[in-house]
């Protein structure tokens, strides 16, 4: 592993032009020569469509990704406990429920701003602080807690950590603004705001709605995703069997800012980029396949005896032949700054949900931070672990089952 | 005129409520119990929708106002001179031409995200120093230089100036920041980036797009603008006459960051807030009419004898009798960072397109600087002019009927 760990940008673009050489001799490849793909087709869009709040599991993680998304990372203040942050989701649940049914919040300041919801999702999130906090670490899940350290990391502390998540997300970006400035007012008493980082994907209409989208790299992002309503997508998402009784129903978000070295990246071609991830920029399908669903072919060599798919590929180290190890990643690309330099500030917010943050997402990690051609273009600078409580019947609150 | 830039915010909220007492007992007052109006009805989005680049005036100006937008402030590296200028916007006019089309830019190095435009424009603006570098100082037309200071003014540095506008719109949020890279890679010769801002409107489809929009404080934005395809508009906008004649089909463009106080906007109730701009918040009617393009009536009085639309009032200030000397405002909202307390950074990103800043800008821009109620929740924070050459006809550049 020394060896990979030790392999340069440099003799990875060589070794991947030479991989390549064979991937392009192959029959497949006649599909690749051509122009981007157009996917456009026009779109209905509706700004009153509802996502339903009650229910089992909480909205935001199985609904169709929407295009605008702001995660708001908070810490309790000092001396709120059990009874005071159930006093606060109580009060949050209820911002929610109205938001998300397209009606103002209870002492909604901008009521004309609610009513378009778009789609909109309110999802909560409770860090490992919440449960030292309210007297509750028997029942905090055992991953529950800060990733351990990978050498590919460079967090700052800017990003990091978080008593409580909220995560906002709408078609519209007016209705991402105004329900967040009503949960962070409702929130304020008990709460101050650590940090909050702020996504888009593709515009709603301007491609269908999906599970994949360009992320800023370039990339068809999302493919190989557990498909949500699928019996594969409950095992790997929703807690259950082990999980504390209270989380049953709920899952665990794994959040990582991931800057994207845009600059170096750009400066790798095509070729090289496509052998990082494993697969193809115009239609996403893997290096052994056609189509963006074509399963890929790990075993399949080149004329020249070199794996198609690389050994240190994004997919390949990615891939857990196990669906119930596998995470669902619901992604959001992030585009800030802009330094004197003209040095964008991108990247992704990575969101990975899995019914257990040690048995599924952990090793994946694991196994991209020891060798993955990404690496070489992408820096983790934040990273936050928190439990998706299950959803709640009307009458109900969000974290019910816990702080109750 | 001392005694009303004087007057306190209590002050006002009394007055407002007493006023407005005058105008619940009118008539037009039974529309406005209601609850929020629902404007929803599902639309069509067409993410490869193109808007022509080529044409006697640049896009992005009478262009229906797209959902998302990045204003792009560049200063000119020393020794950039006129040549340097020249061949700068040869490069940019073409990769805007390529990009608003929906396809990759010269060195694009992410085609794939070049395909759907979804209405892109790139519209390019001259800032005084660009003149003065070039040496064209006498071609600089007299207004396009930095604004007078006005009291109300809390300008930060970091917002103002700039010799190189670059604003990019678009219906998708990904489209935006892809050609802002490409943009900012082929400027990076010639320029550093200044600043850049960042703004949104709703989404396209989630409602009709049109010239009004709600904006973050919660009202109808852009209701009294002259409508683009009216004689009125082409004579307010675009330059002629007594311009220079190299910009003649262009305009200026005066962009103000506009801060919105919302934690003391949210204090205020319903009455006051309708009171200091002069219209509903519900419909964006007029205090005098029922529906939001009924004309104002400026010298109606309440029952007990005040004006219905306060002097003080944003619509009454800011109103230009005559249509030439009305500006045309294409606004977008801006919802940045979030304090630890849990405060927004949000407001208007205003922008301002007349023929001529100092006839028609400035005199609305003085009288709402001396009075105007909205002056309590809004801050000017940062501020810029440019001239905005002409379009350019299929083998030409922007900038060429002064660079050339
Ligand atoms: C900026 C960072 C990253 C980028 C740009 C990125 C990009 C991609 C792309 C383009 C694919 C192929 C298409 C797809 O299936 O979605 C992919 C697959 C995948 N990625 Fe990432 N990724 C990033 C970080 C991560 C991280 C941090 C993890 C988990 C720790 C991860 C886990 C996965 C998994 C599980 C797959 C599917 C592998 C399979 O084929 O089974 N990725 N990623
Ligand atoms: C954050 C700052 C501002 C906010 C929130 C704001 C809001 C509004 C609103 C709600 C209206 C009524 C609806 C409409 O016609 O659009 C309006 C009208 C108008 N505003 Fe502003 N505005 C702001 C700053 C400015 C500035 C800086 C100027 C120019 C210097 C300006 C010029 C106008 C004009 C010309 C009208 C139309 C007046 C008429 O009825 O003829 N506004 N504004």
């Amino acid at each position: 592993m020394g060896a990979r760990s030790r392999l340069t940008r440099r003799g990875l673009l060589a070794s991947s032009a030479a991989a390549a050489a064979g991937v392009l001799a192959a029959p497949a490849a006649a599909a690749r020569a051509a122009a981007p793909v157009q996917v456009a087709e026009p779109v209905q869009v509706d700004g009153s469509a509802v996502e339903p709040f009650h229910g089992s599991h909480q909205a935001g993680v199985a609904t169709t990704p929407q295009a605008h998304a702001a995660f708001l990372g908070l810490d309790l203040r000092s001396g709120v406990g059990r009874e005071a942050v159930g006093r606060m989701m109580r009060l949050l649940s209820d911002d929610a429920r109205r938001l998300t049914a397209g009606t103002p919040a209870l002492a909604d300041t901008e009521p004309e701003l609610a009513v378009l919801p778009a789609r909109l999702t309110v999802t909560f999130g409770f860090g490992p602080g919440l449960f030292a906090a309210a007297g509750l670490a028997d029942s905090r899940p055992a991953s529950v807690e800060p990733l351990p350290r990978f050498a590919i990391d460079k967090l700052e502390s800017r990003w990091n950590g978080g008593d409580v998540l909220v995560q906002i997300c709408s078609d519209d970006p007016l209705t991402v603004a105004h329900a967040l400035r009503m949960i962070v007012k409702d929130a304020r008493a008990f709460t101050r705001v650590r940090w909050i980082q702020r996504g888009f994907r593709r515009a709603a209409g301007v491609r269908k709605a999906g599970l994949t989208q360009r992320n800023v790299m370039g990339q068809l992002d999302g493919t190989a995703n557990p498909v949500p309503g699928t019996p594969a997508f409950d095992r790997a998402v929703w807690a259950g069997g082990d999980a504390p009784a209270w989380l049953h129903g709920g899952t665990t978000l794994v959040l990582r800012r991931i800057r994207a070295e845009l600059e170096t990246w750009d400066a790798a071609d095509r070729v090289a980029k496509e052998f990082t991830v494993g697969r193809r920029l115009d239609t996403g399908a893997p290096l052994t396949g056609a189509a963006e669903h074509d399963p890929p072919d790990f075993a399949r060599l080149t004329a020249v005896g070199f794996p198609v798919i690389s050994e240190y590929a994004h997919i390949r180290r990615a891939h857990s032949p196990d669906p119930a190890k596998g995470i669902f990643r619901r992604v959001y690309n992030y585009d800030d700054g802009l330094s004197a330099a003209g040095h964008a500030d991108s990247g992704l917010i990575f969101a990975s949900y899995q019914a257990d943050v040690a048995a599924q997402f952990l090793p994946i990690q694991r196994r991209l931070a020891e060798a993955d051609l990404l690496n070489e273009w992408t820096t983790p600078i934040g990273s936050a672990v928190f439990a998706i409580p299950p959803g709640c019947p009307p009458g109900g609150w969000i974290g019910q089952s816990l702080l109750e």
